[in-house]
């Protein structure tokens, strides 16, 4: 049986990888995060792993290195060294939650605080121009099969 | 200046890291892939860099291991890793092009193409299920506005 739409999804039995919707995502998400990441790299020599720690530590002060590491959908080792490299360069500050520093919680520094804010102006940009030329009914669309998809994925 | 849709993109000018495109993208690729890959880890034991790995060789055979990382879309460490990992347990080859071992290419062995062909078929269950309860048009719009946001980002 065939669900084919006009150009590319379509369902059949054999796995027709660049058809294939969870393939398809990775390359859209993969390729908008490099595409945004050469503008940061260039001007803060930020890797993505980086750029998303600071993003999240940004919006959601306090978390654990592994909290933080759940929230950048990247590979655990990657975003370990990142976390790693942004100690050292003093853009982010450990604080052990316990005696035992067994827990320990992440922030931006004054100077990360600094990046994030520059870097988060490029990163709206950037949205701005990768939504340009869609129209709203388009994005509303888009949107809320977005959100289907990610609830379908995420129902056990 | 606000562009805001029903619920999810809202662009203004600071950064909500839930609302932005790109973030929310990567969190939907990141859910959809971890969810298969619950399936054929536990049929297969299979991390998610192996069986892209073993996806892509089965789709583009003969790719030299750097042309594979590239189309994985992942951490170019952990598809080193994976590679590695495929090799020991004989589920791809690797030949070496050329007389002083500079280039190598990677096919799938005998015993990968049956885990490819197995794991295939759980993946395209999987997109089916993903993809149902959303009509026809819904689909094509999602696909044509995935397909303009890659044109978008690959813009230079």
């Amino acid at each position: 049986m065939l669900v084919a739409s006009s150009k590319g999804i379509i369902m059949s039995d054999k796995l027709i990888l660049e058809n294939f919707m969870p393939y398809r995502l990775a390359r859209l998400s993969s390729t908008v995060s490099s595409t945004i990441a050469r503008a940061y790299d260039k001007e803060f020599g930020l890797s993505i792993p980086e750029w998303r720690v600071i993003a999240i530590l940004g919006r959601f002060p306090g978390l654990s290195a592994v909290e933080v590491a759940e929230q950048t959908f990247l590979d655990k080792v990657a975003v370990s060294r990142a976390v790693t490299k942004l100690l050292k360069s003093g853009r982010i500050d450990r604080e052990f939650a316990d005696a035992d520093r067994r827990r320990s919680i992440l922030n931006l520094s004054e100077k990360g605080r600094e990046v994030h804010d520059r870097v988060a102006k490029l990163a709206l940009e950037f949205e701005k121009n990768l939504l340009d030329g869609l129209n709203e009914s388009d994005i509303e669309s888009f949107d809320k099969v977005m959100d289907k998809l990610l609830a379908r994925a995420l129902k056990p």
